[in-house]
């Protein structure tokens, strides 16, 4: 069964204006990310951008970053979609493409009730028999997950992993014991929000879900070396030099400082599907003096 | 130029379960509208699930609407889409189809900025020349539209009106002298969130978007006519008359009480696009006891 502790690196999804996904420049950035050996990759992720690629172009670049890992690496790949249908579908391709796992987020126009969000998880882990990583995330879906609706989805076949916001910094270990109190064991429980995320690890969480980690997975492998060694002091050492890192996430959205980290790196001169903007140039200019005062590559 | 004041008729669009609108049924539900003589009809709004259907069913829609209203009821139609491309097409389409002006939210996914909005609306009127009107709706986009980018807007060419929420009753005076000061004269206030809407006639607003109207037009149209009239008490009279459809609008939504509706009244048997459900039955009941005990048609 796939496993996803540690580790998750969550890329851009490089395209041109038309949505076409660019499997070379995917390539390059996936690339050091399975050399750096981190646990799994999170493609299209929503820093993957996959609410805004169709079908087609989304099992494109399943195809081309499960042939890349080549077993080496999990490939966690985003399935969400407004429709049930939809996501079936959508999780189908990924399986069959040699996905590990499906993420799955509460993808929402009409806000949905709990009931709905149960039957839609439940259609999509059957009729697709790929394991499924609850995707919670309220700043994108606007649905929020109480622990009671986790603990009923929990339960059911093919639910392996959960991916909360770890929002609640003050509260981690808190938010950990609720839900571990809900799901069986084998349920990894993990966070993204990568500003919070060593004090989740150190609170217990079993996955960082990580942004940065999609294009600078050393730093935050140290960070889990040093959790997963006992050294909370190193963890927090290496997160605090991160802080400013942190700030542009918060100010400018991860998406979009990864965006000009990946084109400042030379990897791709891509940009964020329209109507999401590359960032100002002001704001670009300071994504650029920060990486180069915190000299991490 | 297409005017959009006073009553706006946003019905359900009903669809099989593969996401196939129902011609059929959608004519079945346009046609009491037409005759009733509503001032436009609003296809493929937030009613009717407009995110949750293709370019093709969407397509499909509006050419059976516009041959069915034939001219003689104008035709706003839902035109929004994530990617700005795919807005693009579909006012492309509605344009083409014969729709008199296209509805225009700021779907996302990732939170938008201001500017990427504006930048997204400018586009869209731009590459289609369809009339656009502001589609502000924050409980599905949770995107919200400030005054000044209203403002901003307001000036691009092609721009004809607002569709604001009604949520702040205590304020819709204020709101709209806010909108009014910053938008050119010929634009059209209008709201949603029916069970604020007869007050937000009442204090000047042009336009009633209206989900009721979708199913139950006249009784909207005797309220319009009696703010016309300048009969405050009597729209108020009528308002409060619908109170308890008002009191289900806001425990189940518009659309999930417009789809029981549609099926109590033998118009169509189609159930929202999945993973929205249907009421359950004791909400069915609820449904079915008030419009019986209202007596409305």
């Amino acid at each position: 069964m796939i496993s996803l502790k540690g580790l998750s690196a969550f890329p851009i999804t490089p395209s041109n204006r038309d949505g076409q996904v660019d499997t070379g420049a995917l390539r390059a950035l996936l690339e050091p990310l399975i050399a750096a050996k981190v646990d799994s990759i999170g493609l299209l992720g929503s820093t993957g951008s996959y609410p805004y690629f169709s079908r087609e172009e989304r099992l494109r670049a399943v195809q081309a970053a499960t042939a890349l890992a080549d077993g080496r690496t999990p490939i966690l790949v985003g399935i969400g979609a407004l429709r049930t249908d939809e996501a079936v579908r959508l999780a189908q391709d990924a399986r069959d493409a040699g996905a590990a796992a499906g993420l799955l987020a509460a993808v929402s126009y009409t806000p949905l009730t709990d009931d709905e969000v149960f039957e839609h998880f439940q259609t999509v882990a059957r009729e697709s028999r790929l394991p499924i990583c609850i995707y919670d995330n309220p700043g994108t879906t606007h649905f929020r997950f109480t622990p009671a609706l986790i603990g009923r989805l929990g339960r059911v076949e093919g639910i392996v992993a959960v991916k909360s916001p770890a929002l609640d910094a003050a509260n981690l270990a808190g938010h950990l014991r609720e839900l571990r109190a809900v799901v069986p064991g084998g349920v990894a429980l993990g966070y993204s929000a990568d500003w919070n995320c060593t004090e989740a690890l150190l609170a217990g969480g079993d996955t960082w879900y990580s942004v940065l980690a999609g294009i600078f997975p050393r730093i935050c492998l140290d960070i889990i070396r040093a959790v997963r060694s006992g050294d909370a002091a190193r963890a927090r050492q290496l997160d605090a030099r991160l802080l400013p890192m942190w700030e542009l996430f918060k100010a400018y959205s991860g998406l979009r400082v990864v965006y000009a980290l990946a084109n400042l790196r030379g990897i791709c001169t891509a940009e964020p599907p329209r109507p999401i903007l590359s960032l100002p140039a002001d704001a670009q200019r300071r994504v650029q003096e920060t990486v180069a005062a915190l000299e991490i590559d």
